[in-house]
Parts: structure tokens; C-alpha cells; sequence
């Protein structure tokens, strides 16, 4: 299995914590965002929105990072990292769309600004990660992990740009909990972690 | 069934066309955004994000317009509208991933600067959208269907912001692949209309 992966995305580190987590093993093959890899013939024959990660598991080609913790979250994870019961699956999804918006259009936007000079309003990136941090705040009071009473690919999801978020200029101090959960994932069995991390 | 709803939001809207298409029966609840109805006390303890739709199916309430797909999906849809074999289910994830990223905040966002006033960058937005528009429509010379050989929610999630571009200045007339599964949409057996489409 090859992981098409870049040492600084977050979203490429969501499938390396995954793999390292579940004990998948695969090969990873860097490509040079730098030098504009992803955005020639040969990458967007895999991935035809130019972005890392893809995933390439003997021939079967998945692109975005949602879908490659569902896949193989569903080929090697059994019913342990998503749930396919009616409730269970959506409560992991809830999270995933959080993932999807306020962390990765707030947080992760804002430390593209503030690290990759990215050209996206940082103040309006912050407002909208903050908001998505506050939610996930009020659940993990009561809660330890955030879809089920384990972790699954919503911890997951949400945990790279969530613990970088300092890199954006959004300081978890007010966010406690959340602060817990990080300290619970990082103590996870087979837990690597990612520069910055 | 009770759906918290709003006539003019396409997120809404998805779960109204589900529910047509696959003859699941709900109770709409107008929820009045004008009127800051849904950052009330009463409403964000349904949904802490403050967003409809939200879904109360006999006391288990699902926030978010994926989430609530995926849920009704594996309820009452078998296997029909979210397979769950590996590949297929991440094939399905791939396009709700597009329709939470380019769609949502290229296309529904210049659909909200234009329509509702909103503060984005209407360029930045437009952009963002037609590069998922591009995506869909290579897609869409070789396929009928986003995810399989027939609708999935993959399909539900896409159809509404993207039907509604125009609203947000994107005309789809380069892309007429795409105007064609707007139309396979429109006729299959069930299918209910929003103002706008």
C-alpha cells in the first residue's frame, strides 16, 4: 500500500496516525508540493484535485482524507474505528463534517496564513476554528472520546489541525478539555507523531 | 420524524430530497434564521453549532446535512444509498468530502455573498467552486453517477449547491456533463424541487 505524503500536511498525518495506530502497514512516497508535484500529469492521474494524500492499496486509487480513514477504516478496522451501526456511523460523521469545516476552512486555514502565507482572512479563519473548538469543547466535558466511548477516525480526523491550531495563532488555554483529549490521543498505543506535534 | 428546516438552505434541502426519493416520511419544523432563531437556547441545545438541518428521529438527534444523510441512509436505505464494502463507501466519502469542501465553500458561499449578503470573497469563492465543478465533470464523461452505477447520497450531498451556482454567479455552461446528471437528478421518481431549482 503507498501513501502519496508530504511531512507537513496535516491531513497526510490523519492516515500516517491512523496506519501507525491500527497497525497498517505502507509505504510512503513524498511528494514535492514545493517544486508543484501535485499539480502535474502524473499526480492528477491519481488525484484529479491535485492535493495530498491519495492512497494507492494494490491498484484500488482513494483521494481526500476522509475517504481514505473510511476505507480503511472499513477494510482493516473491522467495526473498531467506524461503527456501521445507523447512530454510531453519524456520530462519527458529525464530527468528520466538523473536521471538514471549522477545523480544516478555521484552523488549519489559519496556520496556512501564519506558516505558508496562504492569502485567506486569518481573522475570519480564527473566528470560524474557535467557534468549531467551543463545540467540541462542551462535548468533551462530558465525554471522553467524540463519537463513541473509544476513539475512532472522528478523533482522528479532528486531532492534527485541532493540537497545530497554536501555529494559526489560536492558543488552546480556554479549551481544557479539549487539552485532555489531545494528552489521551497522544498516550494511545502506537501514538507517532508529526513536526509541530 | 421531525426535520428542523429552512426552505432556502441547500443543506436542508438535501435531506428533503432524500427523504422524497427513498419515501422516508418527516414532519418539517420551520426553523426562522432571520430571526436569530437558531442561536437561541432552545435551538443550540439540539445543535451547538447553531446550523439547521438537524434531525430528531425519536429522540436521537443528528446535527449536520452528511451526518444526517449517513444516518438515514443506513436506517432506512439497506445498502442501496451508502454501500458498505470498502472501496464503494470510500467512493461515496470522496464526493460528500467535495461537496463539504469545494461545493460548500466555493459554490454555497458565492451563492451566500451574492444572494444573502455575506462577507466572503466572491472571486476566492468562485474559484474554489469551479475547480470542483472541473473535478465532478471528468467525472461525469465516463459515469452516470458519482459513486456507483446508480444515486447514492454522494449524489443528494452535490446536486443542490451545484444545481444553485448560477445564484452564485458560476454558470455551468462549460460543463455539460454536469447538466447532464442535473437532469438523470431531476427525473428519477420522487424527486421534489427548492426555490431556485
Amino acid at each position: 500500500m503507498k501513501l502519496y505524503d508530504m511531512e507537513l500536511s496535516g491531513n497526510c498525518y490523519k492516515i500516517r496516525l491512523f496506519c501507525s495506530l491500527s497497525g497498517v502497514n505502507y509505504e510512503s512516497i513524498p511528494v514535492d508540493l514545493m517544486k508543484g508535484e501535485h499539480k502535474q500529469a502524473a499526480f492528477l492521474a491519481l488525484n484529479p484535485r491535485g492535493q495530498v494524500p491519495v492512497l494507492d492499496d494494490a491498484g484500488t486509487v482513494v483521494w481526500d482524507s476522509m475517504a481514505i480513514l473510511v476505507y480503511l477504516a472499513r477494510k482493516y478496522g473491522g467495526e473498531r474505528w467506524l461503527p456501521t451501526e445507523a447512530e454510531t456511523m453519524a456520530r462519527v460523521m458529525q464530527w468528520l463534517a466538523l473536521s471538514e469545516n471549522e477545523i480544516l476552512y478555521g484552523l488549519a486555514r489559519a496556520r496556512a496564513v501564519t506558516k505558508f502565507n496562504r492569502p485567506w482572512d486569518l481573522a475570519q479563519c480564527q473566528d470560524l476554528g474557535r467557534s468549531g473548538l467551543g463545540v467540541m469543547e462542551n462535548h468533551l466535558e462530558k465525554n471522553r472520546w467524540l463519537a463513541a466511548d473509544h476513539p475512532t477516525i472522528a478523533d482522528i480526523a479532528c486531532y492534527p489541525y485541532v493540537a497545530l491550531a497554536p501555529e494559526g495563532g489560536v492558543v488552546l488555554d480556554e479549551f481544557p478539555h479539549i487539552g485532555q483529549w489531545i494528552a489521551r490521543i497522544r498516550s494511545l498505543p502506537g501514538y507517532v507523531g508529526m513536526p509541530g506535534l
